[in-house]
């Protein structure tokens, strides 16, 4: 775990942050950095990336276009992503020239989900039961080892339930298996959980430190649906999410904002289930909810600056807006919390096109006050 | 007072709003488009204007140049501006093509400080007492009439205290006179006010109306240091303090938000001192402390949307970042509270270069709560 020195040079108001990727997790970094005085140029493979609109600058190029990224590296002068499938050896060669976080080694643990779960193993950290299956013979032996019901899932670029395939019996397992085209795979056992949660933390070059309150997550169709600040769980609980990011984050060497999605199963323990190496659709809510956003956080990181205060002032409730219910945006728009649409030109089923969140009072400490 | 029957559309996400003003508050409000949605368009006559860096697209012209305010309002959907000394020709122009608000009217009061003051006596409101003062002879009868001291004012383009010159006697007359430089003048008797305070509200296309609640402000160097709420007003004053901007917005067939600057009386009078017919920098406080800001309630305003709640969930101060002290912008990005910078390549004295918010608990309704 080596500290970049580089990071400690904290990118002065005027410069540029350069951001992989163009969707609306870019759209609200960019957004982020503008409001610290920073420039953005998004760099995103869609011609129509919705980031595109609230950039300074942008470039519309392939992620492993070796000339398009460098001219890239030269204009801006920390560089980040907001989407895990980047390949890895872009963000390698992008640190060569510039800061480029979170580095490439976290991105290559969270992006192979074998990896990733053989990493948060070997800390030490529950995850649910697991093996590699990369075809039909390796999963039968897999699922004796695991037991069912299991989840066979793509090692790789999964993601909104994409490549995953459930296992209740044998019988099941040719059609999983034939279900995910050849690419190596990884066999789950199924957690019966209470409900899932997750824990936005950011960490800084410097080592500093900073956890927002963990949210409690529903999924619908394998895509998140709304996210619930508190969570249903105690002050134990809520120390051990802080402290298993906190580990995962200072083992990979990482600066920027992290989540580490959890499942709470009934008797209360915490199952990693995944590490998402950027801002995550599950701390949205920190855009009204804190002082101090996770857009900003990692902004605030990447950049060489220091982490703000995570503290929440109220309680929130975020709901995607997803697919065709982004025809009601005027009926969102009149019927309060705070709205945001992310300027994606089509609609798409399952597509998240916006979110709605709303506040609510809590009691306690409150920042600054 | 006519309401415009386009504005009952809404202009739905994905279109345009044009923005006249590239200054700060074109780049918040710009900022605030984009979280609903929208695109912009930022039209400035600096080549460097900041909110550019976080518009969609721009045009650097001059605000009487015809061509290219008719290519600007070709492709927006719904136009506004930033600042009140846009020439009001350019905005009754502009609202010939597109709805274009504020109207050319309110632009009109508010940028003549004679006709401002004369509009708000005409509504039975109080002000500071108030005379023409074109010449020396003018003064001369003006400062009779009202009484020493006074403040010799321009009547146009006067902001944070340029073009004005006080008189404590008869004998600064002529000194101040020629510091105008032959200006169009106003002189005002000098309230001696307990403090001051100002109301940021706003009024829809449909006649709907939301106001904040009422800042108190700290100016220094008549440049404004600091904005606090709540105010010291009791609620019948804020109640007062709304009602009258109720009444101009109305009057003025308004739409859009405003701001009324007043000064609270030691007796508790609320004196109207000047409108503002655009977001305010004693508003910025609403960017962390409200659900939604005063940018994005404008930009729902001119775009014909649903006004949202402007429900503070939280105290707020918010100081002003100004000339050379934007130089400490790490020691600010450390010390807590809601950080903005403006995206200013120059720091020169007296430009506001950024503001940072500090919350603190708020008892009492909470938004949604």
């Amino acid at each position: 775990m080596t500290i970049d020195r580089a990071l400690h040079r904290p990118v002065p108001p005027g410069n540029t942050i350069g951001i992989l990727g163009g969707g609306q997790l870019g759209r609200m970094l960019a957004l982020a950095a503008a409001r610290l005085g920073l420039k953005t140029h998004i760099y995103s493979d869609e011609a129509d990336a919705p980031a595109f609109q609230v950039a300074t600058t942008h470039t519309h190029a392939a992620y492993d276009d070796g000339a398009s990224l460098c001219d890239f590296a030269a204009v801006c002068d920390a560089i980040t992503f907001e989407f895990e499938n980047v390949p890895s050896a872009t963000i390698a060669l992008l640190g060569r020239e510039k800061p480029a976080n979170p580095n490439a080694r976290a991105l290559e643990v969270a992006q192979e989900r074998y990896a990733e779960k053989t990493f948060i193993a070997g800390l030490g950290m529950k995850t649910a039961a697991f093996a590699r299956a990369d075809d039909l013979e390796e999963a039968r032996v897999a699922l004796e080892l695991i037991g069912a019901p299991a989840i066979l899932k793509s090692r790789r670029l999964g993601y909104d339930g994409k490549g995953q395939a459930r296992v209740g019996t044998l019988d099941d397992l040719p059609g999983a298996i034939a279900s995910l085209k050849g690419a190596p795979a990884i066999l789950e056992r199924f957690v019966d959980f209470a409900f899932e949660a997750s824990v936005i933390a950011a960490r800084g070059g410097d080592g500093s430190f900073a956890a927002y309150d963990p949210s409690e997550n529903l999924h619908a169709r394998h895509i998140l649906r709304r996210s619930t600040v508190p969570a249903r769980l105690s002050e134990v609980q809520i120390r051990e999410a802080q402290g298993i990011a906190r580990t995962i984050a200072e083992l990979l060497g990482y600066v920027g904002v992290l989540c580490v999605e959890l499942f709470v199963t009934k008797d209360g323990a915490l199952l990693v289930n995944e590490i998402a190496p950027r801002v995550h659709n599950s701390g949205h809510w920190t855009l009204e909810a804190c002082a101090t956003s996770q857009f900003e956080q990692h902004i605030r990181a990447i950049a060489g600056w220091p982490l703000a205060d995570p503290l929440r002032h109220s309680n929130a409730i975020m709901e995607n807006i997803i697919g065709e219910e982004a025809r009601d945006w005027l009926a969102r728009a009149s019927c309060g919390g705070a709205l945001h649409l992310y300027g994606k030109s089509e609609i798409r089923a399952g597509r998240k096109m916006g979110h709605v969140t709303q506040l609510s009072l809590k009691s306690g400490r409150h920042p600054d006050g």
